[in-house]
């Protein structure tokens, strides 16, 4: 075993540490409060080249590694764990696309995506179809030369405001085998948005419906086989799990580097707060936690890396862990700062309301454990 | 003992859940939305007794016990958390003053205050004391019949909208002893307001500093005696302890009504999400813990009631228990719904955001550990 | 409502504590180290009407309530929990029977169940029917004037060294309906028992399967009609978990006592351990949860006592709560008292071994909250 | 980043594991009952290498690495985790001694302690320093050639048994600067043991007092310099925290285990117990704590391995969190076998005896905390 970072991974966290402190972290409230989607910040990230981190490079993309894009990701999270979130979903979507697409759509797409003029939704659940993906309904008929969808999905990260939707539909029976992925420019005709829901937090990233009346696209707009979708759609998940993991340890350094900062500098009954044992242990429980959930989070992008047979068991893991240890951390950290940590003018509500639907969106924690309990039974040769 | 409620508590009961599921709960999203605060609407509640439930009645209050207004705080912050804890806060400061304050100061505000044409501020945090409240700076000097104000308060409820402000300043030496209370008219020349601040939630009340700049008060606005100021305001405290927590009784009982029904209606795998063994636990220790804290809330108001000797330790573990136990019903009732949770077309997210601050206000829920803790270390007589 | 307790619930938790104090607490260690069953100490328990507390006086118990029981428990239990757990199984197993019983039952067996001369096992759980009790096997099969039993229980208190077996077998057909309750002097011809089970704790007292082969009794031995034992171990059941809730309490009580006195007297780095604030916190917390277990235990047995509707679920939610909290509060008091917690010189490592089991019989604590899961879902008129 | 072991790494722990499945578990219970200490099985340990794992291998020892101990004692722990504790503790002590002892001692003691044949304790508590160890009161005088102990030291494993105590004492003044090590064969006319402490658990070891009286031992027999003791002690402890947490490890893998065959042969409700989901998500977070424990207990190890500037933060922060999650395994396995987790015919409740005290021993949890927040306060650098 080795902990070491190399020092491509150390110059690659330096260079996003100072995009999250120059770029991200300065406007956070603000986008916060406006709900900006800071596309042209985005733009700036794609040209680091942090909007196709993992992509191979001879599909144009960065060709590194899941844990170097994890390293990557929490730098940038603690600078704005909203928009870096929304950049991880564009980042898979791109991965799947740039992966599993035609030619002819990575012709037109990889470009675009990759240096981040062009934005990707990923568009899975439906109103009905939440935890359990695979029943979802939105169709995809085959008529000629084109594919003819029809249907509704819920929660979309980015949607009406982005180019492209990377697409789960089904083409054939019920179940996960009936489904395929499709590549959908934003503009199809057929293809409408719903209202940017009013969220907790993520403010920075819109949300919003997808429907589907009669949308059309070309059939090497299916990005894999036919019924490969929801596997397509699984394995974007694997490294979106690491992703959205890696966002709630930005959140939580920052929380807790916050806190550090403001225990020291805030005296009450005469002495710096930090001098109160409450809020050292508080501290030193956070930092434990939050370095527990790093080493879980890193250890599942090397097995995603490595293609280790239980990858998608440790993703689980590592997203069930560090975005429920993260958000306490986050909390604890706003609890520290007393009235301070509950209005505006400091992150850290901010850190929890961002940080809190981590626990929900990419298979809510139960649904975490659902894998993992399906693992566990199996055999424990994965320990 | 005697669990059983009387006719009259539950006659109040009633009077109270009407009229927050008629006058709280319909707009309680919209005021959140927009900062409004529903001044109607509170002078409303005053015309039923809302805004002086425990003043004695030859004062012009509803002469209620503490256990009375916490069992109908309960149901008016299921309406609306938020304008409940303000309703809370106009409660306490108008029972300081028609308890402690002089005839002609009583005479001046009981009216107004009792039936909320009039609204009060309870003033004592300032920027540099919060958890030490006894280390206050604010001075109050005393010129011929007046008192001249100089200082700071912070965080406080209602301010820049209210029409009262009662505040505890320096009169003597340091430390508890040297504090006195004092009512001073909210337009008062010299009194500004700060900016009214932006919240995680608690977003229907007013938030704003106030200065005073030789702010002057005619002697009679004094509230008590030179020097019982600290006394009075935690006199106060007791109460809104029992207060506050009982805010979070109605935030979580509301919070396990929605998920109670919407696991029974929302559909996955083919089943109720109702029927997963990991909800059902879920609900159970939701149950288990908004009982537990409800007992906790009505001892503690029994014992203030009964002047018990303890009634401070009670209040205190009341308000630490009841607050916690509360937001992680109201965070787990978000869990329970998805993706639905995190949206403000449900009210989950507001419940979870409302009652965050709970745990940190009134005295912060390790200052209640600081009380507990100096009286267990006395001895356990009063287990 | 109403905390108080009357002047006789006074006296009788005095005479409670006097007892644990100078007959239970100086002997709990060596009856745990050496496994002594003290019958004789039971005995002078039951010469103060402690074998038959909730029995009706005209059966010749004392006629007092679940709350009244339960209160006594508590403080016998501060002085050896394993000890009172006994007692107040034979508590329950005395009044199935005395409530049931036919008139025969009853002339021979009260007298010497309620004096403490004669103890009473409750046989229910049997090795495949542990959680799933309605499921058990053994059998009892009517032959003219009396029934053959036979089948095996497991987990039995007192076995072995208990003068009657109130037992559970089917005499009807699969699941709740077809189950009988039976009352079997020990030493009925084809009664055997298992070896005395090595325990984690509860060592005071025997455990043992009771094997029946062909074991007859006569038909009067019959408590209730056929196909009413489900019903009345369930009755019984309601009681005992507000028993065994209340032993947890005890032992909670002891040992934050315990810790309470040792953290003032035990110093490191120069002061007494009780002036570190982590210290003072657990203490803290500790105290409040002992509060709000109690108020649990005391509303259900309060509801039991007036036959509320929901008497079931509050049951379910006292033993949850309490018997959880408990054994958390044992634990934090052993790890107060640093290597002196873990060694037998002190009675904290006891107290966490007693209570442990609390969570796991009676219905296990998972049980309870399927039965307090399935209240929930109906409505929730019961908060 | 590399997670990968070493194919030697790998071998180890089979050797380990095989070891752990013959000669440990077979007979882990029955030691547990009677208290037995088997040395003859440590001796067979010490053949394979297993008494001096970290020595340097010019010493004698294996040359390994800390990590490749952590990996050795987790799976020799979850064969008999009281046992293999004590194994670690002698691997510190004679590392200790190998480290910084004179001449005259290594060649005296190395040979037999890193065989197996004989054993040593590590002597730093004291009755009135415990988690203070720096203010120990044991004295070392000077007399000529030799030095001249007096005092007395509590807890200590072994102590009786063994044949070398490795014992900090008081050369100097007060604090951590005055204090020397020693090398002091037990049978040292003035050495005598109190009684065989009757613990919770580990009781396949004995603890007794340690006391010293007039005892002398030569100058050469002094460890390291004077006042170097505390130094030589901490160095020691980093390591054992590693080491103790590698116990919990093992015996939560055990744990783990057993709860995952055994619900799967338990059947209650008409199917096996692992088709509920509450046991399902309680397995699932068993194994995810798991495995977020056995992580930072390797981080640490390597960090300790490397000589890293942080390394006693890491090794402070892994056994608090391993021991911490890890004992919460045992306790939930305990939980999953119902009335059969409670009984010694089952391991579960001895895993539970026995992890405990890893929460108290090498430095309390709470003084981990307090190590990991002064860490914490200086700067996140760490991180």
């Amino acid at each position: 075993m080795d902990f070491n970072f190399t020092d491509e991974q150390l110059a690659f966290r330096d260079t996003a540490r100072q995009f999250a402190d120059k770029e991200l972290a300065p406007f956070a409230a603000e986008w916060d409060q406006h709900g900006t989607f800071p596309k042209d910040t985005i733009r700036r990230a794609g040209e680091l080249g942090f909007c196709a981190l993992y992509c191979d490079e001879d599909q144009g993309g960065m060709g590194l590694s899941r844990l170097d894009a994890a390293l990557i990701f929490e730098q940038m999270a603690a600078g704005c764990t909203s928009t870096t979130a929304f950049i991880t979903i564009h980042n898979m979507a791109t991965w799947m696309l740039s992966r599993f697409g035609s030619e002819a759509v990575r012709q037109r797409w990889n470009g675009p995506l990759m240096s981040g003029e062009a934005l990707a939704s990923y568009c899975l659940t439906e109103p009905g179809a939440g935890s359990d993906a695979a029943s979802l309904k939105t169709s995809a008929r085959r008529d000629g030369d084109e594919y003819v969808l029809n249907g509704a999905k819920a929660f979309i990260s980015g949607a009406g405001d982005t180019d492209l939707l990377v697409l789960m539909a089904r083409t054939g029976g019920p179940g996960a085998g009936g489904i395929s992925c499709f590549a959908i420019p934003s503009d199809t005709p057929g293809v409408s948005y719903g209202r940017n829901e009013d969220k907790m937090g993520w403010k920075s990233q819109p949300t919003r419906a997808v429907i589907l009346e009669d949308a059309r696209v070309p059939v090497e707009n299916r990005i894999g086989d036919e019924g490969q979708g929801f596997k397509i759609a699984m394995a974007g998940l694997d490294g979106g799990r690491i992703n959205i993991a890696s966002c709630s340890l930005g959140a939580a350094s920052a929380a807790l580097a916050q806190a550090q900062s403001y225990v020291q500098e805030r005296r009450q009954f005469d002495q710096p707060v930090s001098e109160f044992q409450s809020v050292q242990f508080t501290l030193a429980d956070m930092a434990t936690h939050l370095v527990a959930a790093q080493q879980m989070v890193r250890l599942a992008a090397w097995k995603l890396d490595n293609g280790d047979a239980d990858k998608g068991t440790f993703c689980a893991m590592a997203k069930r862990l560090a975005t429920d240890l993260c958000f306490d951390v986050c909390n604890q950290a706003l609890q520290l700062h007393g009235g301070y940590g509950y209005i505006k003018e400091y992150p850290l509500e901010r850190y929890v309301r961002d940080s809190r639907v981590h626990q929900i969106l990419e298979g809510t924690n139960e649904i975490m454990r659902v894998i993992i309990a399906r693992r566990v039974l199996k055999d424990l040769s994965f320990l």
